[in-house]
């Protein structure tokens, strides 16, 4: 099956080409400016925007679309200010362009080194809420990238708008022309095409529900940076400390349940289970938590005479990204068990060990094959900010060119540079 | 069109998944053992080796195989010396998992730092020489991934030897079993399955022909690591040292043809085309190499009265990677010309400016947007041994992961480890 790309997405990615060209050695003084006027035309302009914005929530409201997914979708002078501080932000940031690193000199005489280049031309497909237009666009251009943009439909209107105020202003002073470049239509068909652009499209980052990215993995040919699913495990190993423990779990599971690096299963050494297993009835009941035991858990707890305040596990409630108020909950026998529970049912994106035993930290941090691996933190923690790196694209659970918070220097590669002097190859 | 991945295939990936689960630890001293005891044991074994190579030589001959292709099927005692002194040049090599980068202390307590691992199961899919078998698999049990072996069907006798000799000497020395996988069947299907395995393969590496590489780019929907083109530029700036220049060209076109980093056009600045050209006709006509001039080019020699040795280039030998003894010279008129012709017909492979201009050599660096960018130096240089990092898995024309060489560090990935002491996230 052939997909035929639009002239249109040719005319735009070629555009972004020449664009991306001159962006690769923009001086950062040039890029930091443009970012500070956007951050300042983005309130000037408010008006325009909340007016789309309306139309926008207006047609979905039509549709049905339920209050919390119209609360995503709305925008008011409070969210573009929020808006306009993170692309300032970003401002702030520094520049990894032109990093040389690894530079030494061979023994033929030659100096080589590594030296930081943006990535190119960043296909980003997003659903949902238009500030990620205004995020991926200060990320691109800080980073030295062109960027295609390819919204929701729901959003279409505001997003156009966001992205037609940053691409004018951009270009207004003195970014080149394209670098900005938004699809207009509706058309789902055109993910697909964006799918088959490889050598136009340098990198594809989708962002949105599991099934917009699982569809990309699925189908891309351009490189993907993406978070494939996002199963959260905790493992309280027999010599953790309850007192740390217990705070950590909480604060895994609710901090902010709705995120991909939420706790989504919880396995407990058998050796503290029967000390562990209340606690967390108690504290994570208290807080609205749903927990779903596997059969060992709840023998547990019925044998401590504790019988409500949690159901029966099914077989598909570990492996299961839950995006809620909802634990899965496993007593293993041994760190082995888990690392094999882990290896089974992670999907590469955030494990934590809690623990007080140097041992069995070392073998989870070294035997546990994720994006993110921690001893005695909330895997709330996989963070571009909490990393201390910045704003943050997305989270990667692929395995090549990006794992973790995708920042600034995720959006970006490496050349080799060869200095020589007339050196030839005996 | 779905491809129905067989049931063998699926095996084999499970069988590297295991492996690569253990291989991902194993102390550098047992990689290392393993390596130099399938040295020993190449050797030990060549009577074996030889007969299977002497099936695929006989079957290439009855079906007409040229002497040239014949010569690279061809192994014998002194090439299979060879083979396990690649081997031991492993061994030597450092091992590049475990290594812990960027560690830091954030504002909330946490250690965070990237550590380097292997990238788990590499899909490597050749063709013709058997001496690539020994080499991937050694590069891949040094980095301590797992390998699934595809080789081309003329090289199937001897790759199969070669790869079970391989597996059964790793295994028997305590690397863990399916570390080594290999594909017995000639059937070409088998890469169109290979390439949709994403998740079970975690990145295919092609080696072989153009032909090969296109059908891998265009079809994978696992990530690809490989060199899509090989067209290589060198520019011979205003200002040049003509002493050293002279020597590089010759040397980059003529010192190994047959090779991607080899030169394939040569752009000259106007004011330097009527001293350069008539000496490169002398110098490379000697060594037999065939000129293809520009209009302007050509012009320039019948002024000076040489109207022999180079013949008009037609538009479609620019941007052509000849890998024989053909050179396309055009004379352009200023660096920017250079950089714009670049632009337009470079693969991204190799280029090299030569000149004595301390700002044209930052801007060739800077603005040309290859993997590999030097000055005054031959494009020959662009090899991992050459750059200090040991053997080469392969060149990649790619952004994502890998620029240039692909040695053992391009065979791994980083994951973030966060060491904390009960920290949650507020």
């Amino acid at each position: 099956m052939q997909t035929v790309i639009s002239q249109e997405l040719l005319a735009k990615a070629n555009a972004a080409r020449a664009a991306a060209r001159r962006m690769a050695y923009l001086p950062t003084k040039v890029k930091n400016e443009a970012l500070a006027r956007i951050a300042e035309v983005l309130l000037d302009k408010s008006r325009e925007i909340l007016e789309a914005n309306t139309k926008d929530i207006d047609a979905a409201r039509a549709e049905g679309m339920d209050e919390a997914m119209l609360d995503r979708l709305r925008l008011d002078q409070g969210r573009l200010q929020g808006m306009a501080a993170g692309v300032k932000a970003v401002v702030a940031l520094p520049d990894p362009v032109g990093e040389i690193s690894e530079m030494r000199t061979l023994p033929s005489g030659i100096a080589v080194g590594r030296r930081r280049v943006p990535l190119g031309i960043v296909g980003f497909i997003y659903e949902a809420r238009p500030n990620v237009t205004v995020d991926a666009a200060a990320l691109s251009i800080k980073s030295g990238n062109a960027i295609i943009l390819k919204g929701g439909s729901e959003a279409l209107n505001s997003n156009s708008v966001l992205a037609r105020v940053i691409s004018d202003t951009a270009t207004s002073v003195g970014l080149p022309q394209g670098v900005i470049q938004f699809i207009e239509s509706r058309e789902r068909a055109v993910v697909g095409e964006m799918l088959k652009m490889r050598g136009l499209i340098d990198v594809i980052i989708p962002r949105g529900g599991q099934g917009l990215i699982d569809f990309v993995l699925a189908n891309s040919l351009v490189p993907v940076l993406a978070a494939g699913g996002a199963v959260c495990h905790v493992f309280v190993d027999q010599s953790a400390d309850l007192y740390k423990a217990v705070p950590v779990i909480i604060n895994a599971k609710t901090q902010r349940p709705t995120v991909c690096n939420a706790l989504d299963t919880l396995l407990v050494h058998q050796a503290v289970a029967d000390k562990l297993l209340p606690r967390l009835v108690a504290e994570l009941g208290k807080l609205g938590v749903e927990l779903r035991l596997c059969s060992r858990s709840s023998q547990i707890l019925k044998s401590a005479g504790i019988t409500s305040g949690w159901t029966n596990a099914q077989d598909s409630d570990f492996g299961k990204e839950f995006l809620a108020l909802i634990l899965a909950v496993k007593t293993v026998s041994s760190l082995d068990d888990a690392l094999d529970h882990i290896f089974q049912h992670s999907t590469g994106h955030t494990e934590s060990i809690l623990t007080e035993n140097y041992t069995n930290a070392q073998r989870f941090l070294t035997e546990v094959d994720s994006g993110v691996v921690m001893v005695n933190a909330s895997t709330r923690f996989n963070d571009g900010g909490e990393f201390g790196l910045g704003a943050e694209i997305g989270i990667s659970t692929g395995r090549l060119h990006a794992r973790g918070p995708m920042v600034l220097a995720e959006l970006t590669t490496q050349k080799w540079v060869v200095m020589g002097s007339g050196q030839i190859r005996g």
